[in-house]
């Protein structure tokens, strides 16, 4: 089997995002592999997807803190055309990175009990966001 | 070809570890494949999983060494519950990623000659660890 | 359909370099793919792949600008035989990454507007590098 379908979000603020919900319900046919893979692209290049902590809100706030640190916006950005948070913005989403790959297992992404889908908004205001997800694998009613 | 199996890796010091010949090992079937995929998920969010340099142990130390200067525990993170090298871990974890993706060629795992798979211990006491290993491709007897 | 094959690149000085298009013009194959997925893999320690902005040259001066100064060559590396850029360039690599897997839709790439692929050198002088793409999917005259 193999299915590929984009999945659109509406502009977040600035941050880190739990989407592993929004991702699932958008993809119901994960619920007929045996066995799989499915993969994320997110289709930009001042926004990341990674795979962290699910359950508590401060992990979240405490990624912002550390990356807007480590990557300032104060810095000799040569490229600055498009904004203080611009230049900052690619560089997390190359150290986060822009896609996820994920185990499906008997119709259910394996992940760990404490792991989530985050969606890491880098900029103030990047508006929508679109992710293609790609499926494929081996049905159940398959020998 | 499909495989799923788990790989179970008894708990380590924090640092970074190199564990090829235990991936292999646990994934015999990997010499049936001319050509294919293996991707490893660690199902935990304080450890991870990168590709380095499989010779000199002083690399692995240095890994620690920056990781450690540049994730410090000292630090202002809101999340601090679960002790000071927790924030720090799970921040460390999507730098590195907590998932490989890894050509097969021939039977074996077509890596470079000086890469190998190193497991990524953030925490100080982080317990045994689980790795969710999917193996697919075209099988060596398949026209 | 499977595919495996080597890309090699000449070498590049020490900075970030975009090479989507010698990419796809050494895989045409995926041309005849309706829906798959393309893996690369750089085959080195000491540079690495990542996707980010294809448009402005200062983008890719900024990336070597601010991953420089995260990761100095001045620092209290116990690993120093290969010289000063050595240790540094085994760290930004896993940083990035070595490999990238990326969606194929309708016989083309499906990356952002704005995505390209990256090979990041690390070294002052790291030679020739070797990509191994592995392309698989379904194809376009499958029913």
């Amino acid at each position: 089997m193999w299915l590929q379908r984009e999945i659109r979000f509406e502009p977040r603020p600035r941050g880190f995002h739990l989407v592993t919900m929004e991702v699932l319900d958008a993809l119901p046919e994960i619920g007929s592999l045996r066995v799989g893979l499915l993969h994320l692209l997110i289709q930009h290049t001042s926004a990341s997807l990674t795979l962290n902590e699910n359950a508590s809100p401060d992990v979240r706030r405490d990624f912002e803190s550390w990356f807007d640190h480590a990557v300032p916006e104060r810095f000799d950005w040569e490229h600055n055309l498009e904004g203080p948070d611009d230049m900052p913005a690619h560089v997390k989403a190359s150290l986060l990175g822009s896609s996820l790959s994920l185990p499906v297992s008997r119709g259910r992404l394996a992940l760990g009990t404490w792991q989530g889908v985050y969606l890491c908004e880098h900029r103030d205001r990047g508006g929508a966001r679109s992710l293609l997800a790609t499926v494929w694998g081996q049905s159940r009613r398959e020998p």
